[in-house]
Parts: C-alpha cells; sequence; structure tokens
C-alpha cells in the first residue's frame, strides 16, 4: 500500500485536523468528534446535516459553508458515521429552525441518521430526512436496499443549501430536496480499485484492460466487467442509461456533473464532459451548467460518473445562487 | 495503458473541446490553435498569457478568467507550445495595455514564448515576460538549465492577475510577478510515475515501497529514491529543503499550497498539509492563506508539492482579491 499517510488508523481524525487548518476561517471541528462545523452560523435558517464514510473527500466536509451544509460528519473509511456522531453535528447547527438531514442511501448510513434523528428530536429539535438514490446502475447493492446515492448528491447540497440560505422553512427545503432527487441520475465507471488504508490492499482486482461499469463509490459491483473502449463509447453506454431512466425532451435544460472518482487525470475528464456535450446537444437538450471535477471520490479509484441533474425554473435559479464552500464555490 | 481517452493522438485537441463546452460562459477556444481565451475581454488591462505542455491540468486553461489569466495555450502533453500558438494567444488578448507572458522554466517553453514574443513585437504588440522557477528540489535538470517551474506558477497566475485586473500597468504587473517568484518555493515528490499516452507506457520504473523525492511535474528526476516514510517525515523533509531556501523568520505571514499531481486523493493532502501547518506555527509563522487540491498536476501521478509564498502587505492583499476561473475562485 502506497499513501501518504502516518498510521492507518489515524486517517480520519488527521485528515480532518489538515482540513480545518487549512480552512481556518471557513471550518471548525467539532471538539473530541468527528465532524466539522461551519465557522459562522447563520442564525436564522435550516441547517443542513450530511454525511458518511470517509475517502470521498471532498465530501462531505469540503461542502460546508454558506450556500451549502452546516456540517459534516466523517464515519471511518468507506464505513457510516455512529449515531452519536450525527447527534452531535444536529446539535451543534440547530438555531431552532429545524435540520435537514441528507443521506446517501446506503443501509448503514440511513440508520445511524435516523437514530440520530430520534435522538435530536427527544431533545426537542426539529429534525427531518432526505435519502439520495441517484445511482441508476443497480437496483440493491452490496450495502443498499434500493439504489445507492452517490454523486448526485452534491446538487442535493447545492440547491437545497441555497434555499435553506434564503430562510426557507424545514419543510421548503425538503421539498426542493426531494425534488433535485427525484431528477437526478448518475452513473459511473472504474478503471482501478481503490485501497481502503486499515484493508491494506486492493478493494478488487481487475485485469489490465478491463474494466467495471456501473460500480459503487466503496468498489460495490456494479452491471458488469468488460474490456476498456474508447471514451466516447463509454460515455455513450452511461448516458443512455441515464437517459433511459429521466424522461427529458427536446427544449429541457439539465445541469451536467462530470466526477472524477479521486484517480483520473481532469484531461480525461474533459474527454468525458466532450461527448457528454454532444450527445445532449444532439437530442436539443440544452445544458444550464457543467461541473467537471473530483466532487464525490472514492479515495485514489481511476475512473468517473456522470450526473444529469433536470432543471426547472426553481432549481437552475437555486443551482446558481452563490455558494463559498473550501471545495464548491460559486 | 488504462485511460478515458479515445485516440492518444488526439487528447489535446479533445480536452480543450471538453472544456470549453464545459465552461462556455468563461472561456472560448481560439479557432484553430490549441489555446483557450477569456470570454470576455477586459479592455483596459495588461494581457496575462500562460501555458505549456498538456498533462498539468487543470493548468493552464483552468485560470482562465476574471483575475487571472487572458489566455492559455497547450502544447502536446509534457511538450512545449510552438511559437506560432503562443503569438496567437498574444495576438487574441492585447488590447493595447500590453501582454506579460508567465512561463515555467523548461528550455523549450522559453524559447518557443520568447520567440512568440519576439513575432508579437514586430507587429507593436507590447510584450513583456517572466520565468517561474520555484523548484528547490534540483539545479539544472532533464528539460531545465537553472530550476523548475512547478505549482508556485499559480501564486503568479493569481497575483499578477489581481494587479493586472486594478489597471495597473505592464512595469507594474511584471513587477509584482517577479516579486511572488522571488519570494516563492516549491518542493515535490511521487508515489507513481505517470502515462503520457503518446508515448503508452509510464514514464519511469519504481519500486513497491519506493518514492522520488524532488521530482519535477513530467517525471524528471529528483534529489533521489527511497523507501516510503510516513507523511509527516516527508513532509519535514520537503519543508527543511523549502525553508533552507526561503529566508522566513518569527512573525512572517506566508501563503501554503499543499497541490497534488493527479492521482493522489485529497485525504493525503490534507494529511500533508496538517504537518505543513504544525511545521510553520512550530516557527511562529503565521499562515495568511492555505489552498490543498490538484492545481498543477502531471497527469495522474500520484504524489504532491508543498509551495511556500513568503507574503508582504501587496502580496496578501492581491493573492485575496477575487478571482473568478473554472479551477479557480476567490
Amino acid at each position: 500500500m502506497k499513501k501518504i499517510i502516518n498510521e492507518a488508523s489515524h486517517v480520519v481524525n488527521e485528515m480532518l485536523e489538515g482540513m480545518v487548518a487549512a480552512y481556518p476561517q471557513e471550518l471548525r471541528r467539532l471538539e473530541g468528534y468527528d465532524v466539522v462545523v461551519r465557522n459562522t452560523l447563520h442564525q436564522a435558517k435550516v441547517a443542513l446535516v450530511s454525511g458518511g464514510g470517509s475517502g470521498h473527500e471532498p465530501a462531505h466536509g469540503g461542502y460546508v459553508g454558506r450556500g451549502m451544509l452546516d456540517a459534516a460528519v466523517a464515519g471511518a473509511v468507506f464505513t457510516s458515521p455512529t449515531p452519536d456522531q450525527v447527534y452531535e453535528a444536529i446539535k451543534a447547527v440547530d438555531t431552532g429552525k429545524g435540520v435537514l438531514l441528507i443521506i446517501k442511501n446506503y443501509t448503514g448510513d440511513v440508520l445511524n441518521f435516523e437514530m440520530a434523528a430520534d435522538m435530536a428530536a427527544e431533545d426537542g429539535i426539529k429534525v427531518d430526512k432526505v435519502i439520495v438514490n441517484d445511482d441508476v446502475a443497480v437496483e440493491n447493492s452490496t450495502w443498499t436496499t434500493g439504489r445507492r446515492g452517490i454523486a448526485g448528491t452534491l446538487f442535493v447540497h447545492k440547491i437545497a443549501g441555497a434555499k435553506a440560505e434564503q430562510g426557507a422553512c424545514l419543510e421548503a427545503v425538503k421539498k426542493v430536496a426531494e425534488k433535485v432527487i427525484a431528477n437526478v441520475r448518475t452513473m459511473g465507471m472504474a478503471l482501478t480499485p481503490c485501497t481502503v488504508p486499515e484493508a491494506g490492499k486492493p478493494s478488487f482486482d481487475i485485469g489490465e484492460n478491463e474494466v467495471e461499469i456501473g460500480l459503487g463509490i466503496h468498489g460495490e459491483p456494479g452491471t458488469h466487467r468488460e474490456i476498456l473502449r474508447k471514451a466516447d463509447e463509454i460515455v455513450e453506454h452511461l448516458m443512455d442509461k441515464i437517459l433511459a431512466d429521466l424522461s427529458l425532451n427536446q427544449q429541457d435544460e439539465v445541469a451536467v456533473m462530470v466526477n472524477g472518482l479521486g484517480g483520473t487525470p481532469l484531461m480525461e475528464l474533459f474527454i468525458a464532459n466532450r461527448k457528454v456535450d454532444q450527445i445532449l446537444k444532439e437530442k436539443g437538450i440544452s445544458i444550464g451548467k457543467t461541473f467537471v471535477g473530483n466532487y464525490m471520490t472514492s479515495i485514489e479509484m481511476a475512473g468517473f460518473s456522470i450526473s444529469i441533474l433536470k432543471l426547472d425554473e426553481e432549481l437552475k435559479s437555486l443551482l446558481l445562487e452563490p455558494a463559498s464552500t473550501p471545495a464548491f464555490k460559486n
């Protein structure tokens, strides 16, 4: 295992220390917890809390800030955060307007965030949740009942975050988050596995010229393996699956995210985006906004995902609102 | 070679197509050239042009925009752009206030940018240049006489860009760029080589537990190879070399960049930043601003560099000025 780390068992703690050291104006660590909190809480807004296993950086700590999240909870690598950590995050950011939990659909995450919500509700905090399940690759998976939540989660952070920042009530913020979830689809592929530091070896073996289509962000199996094809063919396949599930018509407008899984050079993401752009334009679909980069990663995995969000006037306007977080600025 | 590409010989062209497709409001391609230009030129400012071989994305096209570059010229992967390409970039962005070329110190880049400057001068365009040589690892190298120009170049783009945006004259923009160059030092290390698409195989071989200290962003040899040590020890070594070359005293203020080479997970960059932060604070040096991410890459190389910029009031103020480019926003 070749990694720039000290001890495998310290990676999450040391990563969080390095993160808050980098952005002391924006972030603070909740003392004694693996929770990153917005430094200056906006006192009159619904608070947004997300998180999950570590290894998906900049998700989710990098999205804490003005116009996005108020707290992010970091579990061990690829492991759900425990309910007490989520509970502390909720308590730290609630200002009386309520808290919305944005949960990626993994069984452990859903269970632990829900337990935390129950604990907070007993304290009289108004808590609600949405569950993101944007991955069209497979129904059910290693750690998931139903579809997995992956890079499309970013659009939920951004749009619900903008709505909350405008002072909307918890019900309204939840409603727009659910609208994003109903309109976003993602599918990915990988060239290489990744190595969880405490495991010390790659999460799976894959042949020299082989790729995995539709895999999850923890290396969960996808739809199939195949010999590496040209970028344009791969993108066509992923877009076919996405567009088969997300009904789009001519004149519709979308937002696009071409997301690197951590080890993919930006050059390749741009080459993929070129084809995404061509496919959408050929169908008469316009693109309101495109994001290309490492937004939701799998440690150092090489590969990428495509997310398509169908926009309406409200979603577009909220997507384009200012946001200022370490990893996402508008 | 496992890459998300179509043809190895098309990567630069297709990458640029995918880049301008992603940011149509910010960027346009100079038709017929591998040049990316700021979409709306600021008519009354010195223009900044940079570039170099491709493979360092988001450098340099990602830094074209308000408060940074006006044009970026993309050579073939790890190959200097030809003088005619640089010449076209200069002509496209000059508005009569003059053009500053920001060149990373590689023999081919310096030669070709200088030839382009001569061609533009014959047209009556006022052109000047600065050469960035921030890499403290080695004197002279595979493609360089003197020190190499690497990630510290970002600080030159940002600070000279802010100065130009304020309407300063060419001499003043050049002067502040030179002040950045005089005050920035960088050193890096790598865990893995990278593969130039047209070569089809890794740029060098390296043992399972071996790392290369001080290597260049094209895989040029560094100071030595060693067995992979703990992150903190690696950072200590790089910081020792940097601080031996950049005289800093208690009370001084610096900006920090922990730069990933393309294949390094953000988790590891934050772990490295944790130690950078500790070392500086122990010395009584304050940190005005920290950047952690993939700013100047070597395709999919795993590894990182540390850049330290000694700030004064002027440099800090310009560094913190707003900027809005695809890959850098303040």
